[in-house]
């Protein structure tokens, strides 16, 4: 009984923590004043594909509406449904719009030769420009995964005005930049410098773009970085980033912050910082995200806009690391209970008395008795088994009539 | 900015709705011992297929899965999803298997030219046959919808394996068969008469058949039907159906209960009884299940099973023409909060100490004044407004040097 590459199933355990992180995420976001907002499972792929970069449009599952005839997507991502959401019903609003998200999105990967079906949780903040709103989002990021239990993140900031800036000053010949930047990603210096021969601009700015693979490390590399800078243009984007060091610091944000001025992946779709987020026990970010100003505009509401993702398997992979628990073992859910033993309608009235009570109880109705009856109980979490007698449960007090018996541990 | 035909959005009032909705049913779901599992949002439409009646199988969209080329299918029901579980995950289990489930389905629906996407919070049990299991799940459907706040429902009660035996008795040609089901399900007295002028069988079945359309009402209907029975068969059909009125009766289930024996809907799916539940507010049923002890066999693992999922959309417009409230006004949680204006890295510090205190806060960042920020406060559904001075929050008390101000209500 297969399934499609890259979709799959959660039974109870790992359904059980995968909520557990998602409503946890949710339950921050909406206290830092988030509002939750829920968006189709698939739009036209036309509108969905305004707020993609060109990485999101490729991945996106497109398929013909069977009623219209028209091309639709699956959402790859769902911070364009949001931007669409704000441009729409947020038109008016002249304050900052703040909403949050949890959903699954499909995505195609070429690697993996199939999809993959994400659970995301994620926030957008649209109006509010500047590092007090990047700030606000990394500090929000970060409390997020501490309350799910995932410790103190490194945080990786990268801006992508920068290698814009950079790619600007170094003036490549048309079809010669999108090299630069992919070399600049892979960090492949030998590759950028055959690249850079090319470039018609000042050497000083050439030799500038040549260092940026290895500028990466803690955010003091930013002084001698910007002292060094060829541009005007370069220097203000290595202020902005600057700036939003300084507003983490200001806010006890606890994280270790990491500056990677080499991070030019998103570059069709980030405008100012990036943001990504690692967490002990996943090799791959947990949290990614950062400010895209121009998104909002491509939905008719031009607006700054920034947010983040993360990604609630990866953050459940590194809970299940970090712990070196099995999340498949067991069926319950972890809350224990009772598990009710006896004639259907006595076992029923004597289960519905425990819940009465607030435990979780359930009727055994399929005859276990002995070993396999314990089995049971310890397979789906139950930890105490109780036997009702014939009429239990009958006449009030409910379970009156039952012999509770703890089971043996 | 338009969206396909039965795709929607939910700005956040509506979308908090639906979460309080969704999360109150599946708690209950989850204190009766029924463990939360998560199924992806398409599969293979053959294996989707297997599990699903014939209307449930037109209503789904199909598409080509890109990498493989085969046809998969977004799942029109959750149901087959969770006894595909069953039959893989849970092949082993000789004790009940109790799991639920809370997601997005998408239906084709010819009258709406289009489709719609549903919110669903539903359960399955396995392994439990007879009257006791249907009693157990009619009595949790009960639970769920009381829960969540819509009062003592309407348990409407039919059983397909009654219809089956009925129109075996009245022998019809084939290709009849159908029609006359169709004319039982649409109360069509006239056409059932005609249709059933070519039935082979006797005539005490033809002129029990006739009588379909009209018996329905409370349960005691059952006593005269059951006397007048045809068929060893009809009568054992009514004896199954009396067995699980007498059930919920004996569990005082707080529901107005209705036989319906003309209820033929889902004749390829259900075996045993259906269900129906209808509450105060909503035209349609808002909870709809029954037995299908055919199904898991379809998946290799043969087993009696009872279900039934709650359309959330359907219980959350009820509730609010219970309330007479429009759920699409303001976009606070209802939660109330601190909206904190001020210098920004002062707000935020104080933000970040009012949410230490347990309260939802954010900083205002759009330097909002007036009544344009009363206005933005209301809007969002903060409560209280404070005013930080630079340099609040930098010493502890974190507090220490914001001027607190309670909003005019």
């Amino acid at each position: 009984m297969r399934l499609p590459t890259g979709m799959r199933d959660f039974a109870p355990a790992a359904a059980a923590s995968r909520r557990r992180i998602a409503e946890t995420l949710l339950g921050v976001f909406e206290r830092w004043g988030f509002a939750r907002v829920i968006t189709p499972a698939f739009e036209y792929e036309d509108v969905l594909a305004l707020g993609l970069g060109d990485a999101a449009r490729a991945a996106a599952i497109r398929f013909v509406e069977p009623s219209s005839g028209q091309v639709v997507a699956l959402r790859p991502d769902i911070t364009p449904q949001i931007a669409r959401l704000i441009a729409t019903r947020f038109r008016e609003e002249t304050g900052a719009v703040r909403l949050c998200y949890e959903g699954t999105v499909v995505r195609l990967e070429r690697a993996a030769r199939g999809q993959r079906e994400l659970i995301q949780a994620g926030v957008e903040m649209a109006g509010v420009a500047g590092p007090h709103g990047d700030a606000e989002m990394i500090a929000l990021g970060v409390a997020a995964l501490q309350a799910a239990g995932l410790g103190v993140p490194t945080i990786d900031l990268g801006h992508l005005g920068l290698a814009r800036e950079i790619l600007d000053a170094v003036d490549l010949p048309d079809g010669a930049r999108e090299g630069a930047r992919l070399a600049i990603g892979k960090r492949d210096q030998a590759g950028l410098e055959e690249i850079l021969r090319a470039a018609r601009g000042p050497k000083v700015a050439t030799a500038y773009a040549l260092l940026l693979p290895q500028l990466s490390g803690p955010p003091s590399i930013l002084a001698d970085a910007r002292k060094r800078a060829p541009t005007a243009g370069i220097k203000r984007a290595l202020g902005e980033l600057q700036a939003i060091v300084d507003a983490v610091a200001d806010r006890a944000v606890e994280a270790r912050v990491h500056v990677d001025l080499g991070e030019v992946r998103g570059f069709d779709y980030y405008t100012g910082v990036r943001v990504q987020g690692f967490v002990h026990g996943a090799p791959q970010a947990v949290l990614a995200g950062g400010r895209y100003d121009d998104l909002l505009g491509r939905y008719g509401r031009p607006s700054p806009a920034v947010g983040f993702a993360i990604d609630v398997e990866a953050a459940a992979a590194a809970l299940d690391a970090r712990s070196g628990a099995d999340a498949s073992a067991g069926h319950g859910n972890g809350h224990g209970g009772v598990l009710v033993v006896g004639p259907a309608a006595a076992a029923q009235r004597v289960a519905a008395a425990q819940r009465a009570l607030g435990k979780r109880a359930v009727a055994e109705l399929c005859g276990l008795t002995g070993a396999a009856l314990d089995a049971y109980a310890a397979r789906w979490g139950f930890t105490e088994i109780i036997h009702a007698e014939a009429g239990a449960g009958k006449t009030p007090p409910p379970a009156g009539r039952s012999t509770p018996q703890k089971r043996k541990q």
